[in-house]
């Protein structure tokens, strides 16, 4: 066994107990997954994965990031040049390396994540080593080879009952399209995420509006027309299953200009001579028009703020973006969000979800705000924080002052398909262990502690998300 | 039973038998609530509480709060509008809603006093539901209309030793004053909290000020006059049984002028033509001329800085202040408290009491400083940080620096009076349950645990606040 | 006896006893000390030291800090003064105050650390209380008398295998000479830290840099003359064994101009005549500097920002500099590294080690950071944080994202010589604890606990610091 039975349950005996009776009572329910970064034409092309280190290393963010940190060139790890230079090809070669310094990820949830889909979805049960890592790639890469283990058999087999990938504002959706006329079962749905139209400081910012706007038969150099081209395409995403769109934003800011000087904003960022500052209110008022855009149709608002993109100069020139270290700042929400909040906090059909890579935050501003305005919702530990610790503090910072129910159930958000279920394993697990001692505590009954586990499991989930 | 007898223990069984002893060492002791919000006319009036919504819902915004989160408007929990607007009226439909939305509380320490309060105050020992809700209303109802139940026997049978409200500077007092001539033996004290005429950004501050001179016979145009003001009226508090003063700032700034510069500002705040860093500077200036006093008057100088007051402009205009959701933001201690402390820092017969509502300061500023300045003090856990997990982090980020000495013991700081004992059990629960952990740790003695949990309990508070 | 045997593992048996025996696995390595402030001349002259007070009072700050938090003034604790006032001489008579206000300490590091000195280096098992106060001090000062205690032999019976001294880029290293020529087996090696000829803020910096320059025959009037200085003065330290340099700088901001640009500054800072925008720039200059020394020389990089230093005013005009009360502040590393990071954050042969004084900054921060440079390693808490919550904090929060693989280790960092095993016992058993505890829940296995303990205890502190 690779792992724990009663892993991330708390040791003392009588909430150990409870933890795994909790956790045994959703650990089968389906898997909801209302955001993530998987590539949808895995579905609408059903091919094998290409081989192991394709599926487990190359991708994964947090296993080459690791690995980089102790001094491995990121290009031996196959990690994909925009630069010209080579980087490795051979396969065997980068899961030899990957298995030689596996034991880097000791302690972290990547290793949790990795080992669950080593024993739950290939079978294995001894470690990965150097000495094993040959049998390892031969064994994946057969598994891979077999119907079973085709992208849409993986889906069902993991119990995923939606899962919502991410597409930019100018993409065609192509493949969700191919998904739903395949016929095949499985709930697939796209998420509306405007960054590259919406965000000034983007590579080629007005070039994309105008094709964009284009897209939509909309005026490139009038607001009414650009806010118009994001209601049709948010509307074309919702023909795609889209129930929310994403904003991945450097902070918190929002804004709610007048229309005149939102559109005099607008013309200024489309001339290219702007400043930080106005293209940072740019942003923040394109929040403040998403959240009245769903009113209208119904999308929940997802923002993420706070990384710091491409912190590395050098790398992100040699292996660009999402590769280039993306690093968390200092964030703050209390000022930043207040005009989108006076604008439509108190609206109780409009669903906000409030997601953190400043854990300072939680107690201080995340939870008093989600405590209070009802259009507010915080989402999961996000990233870095995916984690059982993280998920810890998570609960214990903000559930004195929010609640459960302003909060939204787990979000993957991953491109490792596989880790899809140790993911909400490791976030079951992890609530279950938090309930477990509330109860123990005295802080919550027994017969609560059943139910909460549910709605954290299943049904906050469904009703945030609209699913 | 609605509470567990050993909540807020540890689960380990040893260290629960050493927390349950500890805590039966000190779970009879008088409360002594050193900064609260009670309304000094109940124990003036001695009237019975209207109903139960009245005692319960209306008053406790950590009640409504929740409840307006998850979109029950607010006006349909009775909080009084100014806008003239409507609100619910009929304590009974409001109970009824309190009753149907109560199991959103799960998990916050709202839940813990309000089930404190219903089974040890009135006796319950099923839950409160919808299905409960009637028969809970008239039980309380009924009880409320009995002897035993009016405020002055409530507060005996609470064993409250002392108890202190606060009141702004132009108060008359005239509810103390008919407590004292009541020959009530209840000690209720008020506190000096002049915010309305040192805050030049409060509501009519220059009238404020100039009411605030008439009633001292002083010249509202003369920096000495004004300083003399407060002088007066600080002893005629002390007169009331002051033994403190308690400043509710946005921030911690602290100044430390020059006299001339002083008074300059003080004409320009007057004036009503100043700038947003004048307002601050002012305030901080004020903090520092109130330690001076302090020295000369001995009354304690508590500072609560760090609220954002208002947040939402459309709430604020239909509930007003207070209502209109108060939220933290980050609050800097060590560069703005360094005027106050250069002047005044080392002395060791003042006592200036910080309070945060930003976590992070504990361990990195706070701790650091109140191990240092003779003067200085930390408060206990403010607001949202009064319950199980946030005394569990106060606990263990400061007294690693600060230890225990430099604490001051609990203040309860509501307006809720039923839950003055609730909150003070879980506080003392909580110590104990810490206390427990350091034993078991060996990182105490268990004859010093036993004598440090009466400190925190009873001993510091009364020295602190010279009670 | 003083001490608990199992202290500072976890209650829950299973958990203790494995956190046991891991302990016991690592409990009698030598301890490797590569970053202190010991006293060099101790080693050099081997004479006794004066009595109890001298050893464990007057240097102690965390010990004279809290005495006077609580009323004592400085001066009656023998903390020298450099403005000519008394103070106290008799060090019977210090003792005898710091033993009646040794209950202060309950609950903080300094409690187990002078504890385990006063059991383990002098065999007490009773106590410290005014009673016991006379004893105390007859039965240590008796002892410092004997050849089993002068500083060579209590070196040799610690079990140190390395110990760094720190000291600054203008001493002559005399003491380290005279151990070195003294035949005496003890590895005691120096550490660069060159803060009065970087820092402009520095009392004394032009005259400092001039006299660092004519100690090494280069121009002060030249920016390559001074950074040449540099490099001959590292050199000298090498010589003397450092491995390392060390900076202590009020904020972590890196710079990297244009070496005309950075010649202009030090022209600037020289002349006496600049902002304190261009004093940070410099220093931050400086650091890329070092590290590009670091490149050339081998010497490792330690990053010491965040402290306030000399808070009160009074207090360091009477006492003087490390006694005016250093204050930690609010420290950002993600936008302040990037100009070093960007210029030889990927060196796969530099080692830059980073502590934080902002424990905030561990998971949003330091751990992303170190969890993908190669060049950059985590130091451990620092100071304040050197404590059994600080350690838990620090590995809870930065394990999950930079794993153990990236941090190095334990630091004393302390003047207090008998405090060197206290300090590397709680940090042993703390990190046991931990390991335990991932053991006990799943995260970890048992033989990878094992070599993970060793890993902490001894390994990378040797490979981190190239000793």
């Amino acid at each position: 066994m690779l792992l724990e039975p009663d892993r991330l349950f708390p040791v003392e005996p009588s909430s150990r107990s409870l933890a795994r009776a909790l956790y045994e009572s959703i650990a089968d329910l389906p898997i909801v997954s209302p955001h993530g970064h998987c590539d949808p034409s895995w579905f609408a092309k059903n091919e094998r994965f290409p081989n192991p280190a394709d599926l487990f290393v190359i991708p994964d963010h947090y296993v080459f990031r690791m690995l980089v940190s102790q001094g491995v060139p990121m290009a031996d790890l196959g990690v994909p040049r925009v630069d010209g230079g080579e980087t490795e090809k051979d396969p065997h070669k980068i899961w030899s390396l990957f298995a030689k310094y596996f034991y880097l990820l000791r302690g972290t949830p990547s290793s949790l994540w990795l080992e669950h889909s080593f024993q739950e979805v290939f079978g294995f049960d001894e470690p990965l080593t150097e000495n094993s890592a040959q049998a390892y790639y031969d064994h994946i890469d057969a598994k891979l080879a077999t119907p079973e283990f085709l992208p849409r058999a993986l889906f069902d087999s993991f119990g995923i009952e939606a899962l919502a990938t991410t597409e930019g504002a100018l993409d065609d959706l192509k493949w969700h399209k191919m998904i739903k006329d395949s016929g095949w079962s499985g709930n697939v749905i796209t998420t509306y995420r405007p960054d590259t139209v919406v965000d000034p400081d983007a590579a080629g910012f007005a070039d994309n509006v105008r094709a964009f706007c284009e897209l939509t038969g909309e005026d490139p150099n009038d607001w009414e027309g650009y806010l118009n081209a994001h209601r049709k395409r948010r509307a074309f995403f919702k023909s795609m299953g889209a129930t929310a769109s994403d904003h991945g934003h450097p902070s918190a800011v929002t804004a709610d200009l007048p229309k005149p000087e939102a559109a005099g904003l607008f013309a200024k960022v489309m001339s290219g001579d702007f400043t930080a500052q106005e293209a940072e209110q740019f942003r923040g008022q394109m929040l403040t028009e998403m959240a009245r855009m769903s009113l209208d149709d119904g999308l929940v608002l997802q923002i993420h703020p706070g990384s710091r993109r491409n912190h590395s100069d050098p790398v992100a020139a040699q292996f660009g973006r999402d590769k280039g270290f993306d690093i968390p700042g200092r964030t703050d929400y209390v000022a930043a969000l207040k005009p989108m909040l006076d604008a439509v906090g108190m609206e109780p059909n409009l669903t906000i979800i409030l997601f953190t890579l400043d854990e300072t935050s939680y107690s201080r501003e995340l939870a008093p705000l989600a405590g209070a305005y009802p259009a507010l919702r915080l989402g999961p530990p996000w990233w870095f924080f995916d984690s059982y610790e993280g998920i810890k503090r998570f609960r214990e910072q903000a559930t004195e002052t929010a609640g459960f129910y302003n909060t939204v159930g787990f979000n993957d958000d991953t491109r490792a398909f596989c880790s899809i279920p140790a993911r909400h394993d490791v976030a079951r697990r992890s609530d279950c262990a938090y309930l477990a001692t509330l109860v123990g505590t005295g802080r919550l009954r027994e017969s609560e502690a059943f139910e909460v586990a549910h709605d954290l499991t299943y049904r906050l989930v469904k009703e945030a998300y609209r699913l």
